[in-house]
């Protein structure tokens, strides 16, 4: 991470999402947070929104407060709860694991007694409840032979995870665990106040079998070991985050006593082991849906020896635990008013509706909002155009790091069709102008932007002896790729006998994607329905969000058992006019009527 | 084995009791089983015995048939339910895992399912009962993506152990394991009829770190490996038995779901992996002693993959689950009148009581009964002398295997000294007459074999270049053993407020030794109180039966946990007058009392 950096930023590459409404402008002072060394001087703006005692206990603005030095940033539970005011949700910290102290009475030679039925009394009036596993009881004889009579307990619902020796009641701790087919990323939470206390995120090394989720599934079918391999990546790469947090935070692996893992169906089934191979064919089943809970030394995890690992529930084969905790993180299940929540990575699913009723559907968005199969496309990286605009005469571009521009990815390459769009350089079936044409729309200097490249006609954003420039052939595709959304959208307006430019609420925009992408570009592409700006939410990391909710809360992993349920899973390829539909959509949005909007 | 031997001697040697109120004599018939081959002539008495059909079907009695060739036998659960009819017992045949065929649909493109939820649907109505985990989903995925839709589940109270692919319901196998100090017992159970279908026994392998349990518990203190590495041992011979019954019957180890394991509170403790010492040092309490389920897998143990063992529980750091099992299987917790359980290896342990209410106590018997620090004291192995009978001039004497003694085992020992008292040769203090003194009371030819040997006053037993005789001092270490077992009837009689001589229906002898030894000669030593023959009741292997019994019924196994809650424990040394008693009980009975009891 660069100097200078701010904590926004750095947050948004660790794929943690910090709430700002106000689109990190130091202006609804709503990004605080906790950070008290390695971080730069106090801005303006912070002196205006934080109080002086909020200063002086270290509290920051993530979008004002940059990166000095190694940074100890805490996302305090607060600062989840901000998040997840922009539903109206408040979550209560009510996690699956607590911890107890208990002293242990000695046995005597008039009332000998097993250490079990001594710790049982100490543990009135619950004692008799709890079922204490074989490696518990191995830990007890353990603590009380060592001459310690005070134990802490780690109980989870009847059951007892750890015997500790001593008074550990202050250390008791989780992971949630969102598992995407590129990216990895694990949190720390404190599972008595739910604060946040360490993240870190790592590519998905299953990415040497392939980039999408269909060739890691041909290498299950195709090598024996293959599934088993899968498995053993995903799990390392858990490992390695959980070690990170570790040594970010100093917490001690044998107090990390439960997690939460979310992944889209297939991550779900490599990471569990389940032969992923029907997810590739038709009719696309999953071996389960249901939320499992299963102990994290029978997939490899390491965290405390008898720790539980809660995987959280999936809808179908396309529609995974990822949306499931999505929609719980923005509580869209929950409201009178329809929503439609947008989740784009290699697929794109689509969740529409409200209390009422809630539909959803995959979409073949392919890799083009990802910036794979686009000429200069590339990942959310340095060196990547993240944001474009176009002026009378200029092209103003945002890359990554501050550097010279190496590519796009897919934010830059929304907002270059909408600015495109905008000033008339592209037409609303997708067809780039011809340069003479265009000299009469836009003037000399940016139709000079336009040229027959070695991949056909295209416009440039940065010259030079190693371009960067859009082509033809990449607007084409990205018309693919948010036909296929809008499509989507359609079809689950129509289940639900809606008009979504008249009845929706709000798009909830989630995921990284929604993140870094501008809403209002994805407006101006058609991507999604045509709603004032106002309406337009980009939510963040929701699928690590909700897997935080369900590590600290046992009401909020029973509504996402409940979601999963609730939510009608459509076949897109079952609905006899989606081909037309798709057609339809491909074409972009008349610029003025968009324009008009505002 | 030796040709010849009789099936009821070689299920003798495998400590498989076989139920014979008749004393192997030929005269009651209820030691019958299956025996088709390998198995010599049938005698006159099972001509008399069996009726013409069983003799066609292959049944024969125990006591009668051969061994001739390598022998298949087969105990039927009828067999076992006979032995239990001793005590009034039935047991019904109803075990905790059970098989269920199921066809799973395929999903359609117009409704795709999980599959999962097909074969929950296909399991109506019990299906969404069923807690199905990850290694149970991991096989459904397997067997379906094999093309195969019928599935057989293994099922258990609610959980799915196994998913196996076609019509595997008539393989539902169980192990029985008693695990002893010096032998353990593995028994295979057919458990849709509660059927044994084999049964290997071994030497505790962890024998070459200590004989008894105390000098085990020592190395688990001294050597820090050392839980670990008796824990190794114990399940290693476990999985040896396993392998030898599935050679001896053909079953598939992954169709062997359950097991059930008894022996005593040192003996569970080190198969659990749970530390020992504390039932080396007082005051004697154990870890546990409340039943235990845990999966065979984190034991080590090799049976199916998510196999359940069920530990039986015990009583107290002196009285275990081998105990419980006893009672159990003799049935003394469910009778009006009072009855004597004792179970004697290295420790005696003893239990007296009806249905109203049960007390028990362990006595330092010593090994004295199992032929340790004897002079010629030895296992009953070939060439021990297990019977003894002096007659005016002669000593007889039964040696097993019919060849030449070598020594002397423990029901050879109380034989000896129950019929050196008997013609006055030993007097009620337990002194041997001298050699004159003794030729006025038994004449020249006895007397003889009075001499003083290089450990002291001696009768010989069998003369030559290489002798066997008893000494004084033997006879002095069964005193104290039989004077602890004596006076622990007599503390136990008290708190129950009884007269064992009045109020005791019967004494069962359980245990290796109980099948071995002379119920007479235990009378006439004093061991247990003077009580009519037919009161005597030598009950076999009851910890193994009991084993069985809860193994393949639900109820017994509950049984079995209410019988160890309900047993009162008494510590001996607790007792003020207990040394009194002691010294009381190691004098003789007067041997003119004793043969008038016929």
């Amino acid at each position: 991470m660069p100097k200078g950096t701010t904590l926004a930023r750095a947050a948004r590459v660790a794929e943690v999402a910090i709430d700002a409404p106000c689109g990190n402008r130091g202006v609804c002072g709503k990004c605080r947070l906790l950070a008290t060394q390695g971080v730069g001087e106090v801005t303006e703006a912070e002196e205006r929104l934080l109080l002086p005692r909020e200063l002086s206990e270290g509290w920051r603005l993530a979008c004002q407060a940059t990166v000095e030095a190694d940074a100890v940033v805490t996302l305090h539970s607060e600062a989840m709860q901000m998040a997840l005011t922009t539903s109206d949700l408040t979550i209560e910290v009510k996690p699956n694991v607590r911890k107890r102290l208990a002293r242990v009475a000695l046995s005597t030679l008039q009332a000998p007694r097993a250490d079990l039925d001594q710790l049982r009394e100490a543990l009135e009036p619950e004692g008799d409840g709890v079922c204490f596993p074989l490696p518990a009881l191995r830990q007890l004889a353990r603590v009380l032979r060592a001459g310690e009579d005070r134990v802490t307990l780690a109980l989870t619902d009847g059951r007892c995870l750890a015997v500790e020796a001593g008074d550990t009641t202050g250390e008791c701790y989780g992971m949630a665990f969102d598992i995407g087919t590129t990216t990895i990323v694990g949190a720390l939470v404190d599972l008595r106040s739910g604060a946040q206390i360490g993240v870190a995120s790592a590519l998905n090394t299953q990415a040497s079998f392939g980039a999408d989720v269909i060739s890691r599934i041909g290498y299950t079918m195709t090598d024996p070991e293959g599934l088993e391999v899968l498995q053993e990546r995903v799990v390392g790469v858990l490992n390695d985050l959980t070690q990170s947090v570790m040594e970010q935070s100093g917490v001690k692996r044998e107090r990390i006593y439960e997690a939460t893992v979310v992944g889209n169906t297939c991550m779900h089934h490599l990471f569990l082991g389940l032969d992923p191979r029907s997810l590739a064919v038709v009719p696309y089943n999953p071996v389960v849906v249901d939320p499992l809970t299963v102990y994290a030394n029978e997939l490899g995890l390491r965290l405390a020896p008898q720790a539980l690992v809660h995987v959280l529930p999936n809808i179908g084969g396309f529609v995974g635990a990822d949306i499931v905790a999505g929609v719980l993180a923005t509580g869209v299940h929950r409201r009178g008013e329809v929503r439609i929540f947008i989740d784009i990575g290699t697929n794109g699913e689509i969740v529409i509706g409200s209390r009422e009723r809630l539909v959803c559907c995959s979409t073949a968005a392919g890799p083009a909002f990802e910036g794979a199969q686009i000429t200069f496309g590339m990942r959310a990286a340095e060196g990547a155009i993240e944001h474009v605009h176009i002026g009378p005469d200029t092209v103003k571009l945002k890359v990554i790091g501050h550097t010279r521009p190496r590519g796009i990815c897919g934010s830059g390459l929304i907002d270059v069709v909408a600015e495109l769009l905008r000033v008339g350089l592209l037409d609303q079936t997708g067809r780039l102008l011809k340069a003479e044409q265009a000299r009469e729309v836009v003037g000399e200097k940016l139709a000079s932007r336009l040229f027959e490249s070695s991949d056909g006609l295209a416009f440039s954003l940065f010259g030079g002896p190693e371009p960067v420039y859009v082509t033809q052939r990449d607007i084409r595709k990205l018309q693919l790729a948010k036909g296929a959304i809008n499509a989507g959208i359609a079809i689950l307006s129509r289940r639900l006998g809606i008009d979504p430019e008249r009845d929706v609420q709000e798009v909830v925009l989630a995921g990284a994607f929604g993140s870094y992408v501008d809403p209002a570009s994805t407006r101006a592409i058609g991507l999604i329905p045509p709603l004032p700006l106002s309406r337009l939410i980009a939510a963040g990391n929701t699928a690590g969000m909700g897997a935080k909710m369900a590590l600290v809360s046992t009401d909020a992993r029973a509504e996402a058992a409940r979601i999963a349920r609730a939510i009608e899973y459509i076949e897109l390829s079952n609905e006899p006019d989606f081909q037309d539909r798709f057609a339809d959509a491909m074409y972009f949005p008349d610029p003025a009527a968009i324009a008009a909007l505002e």
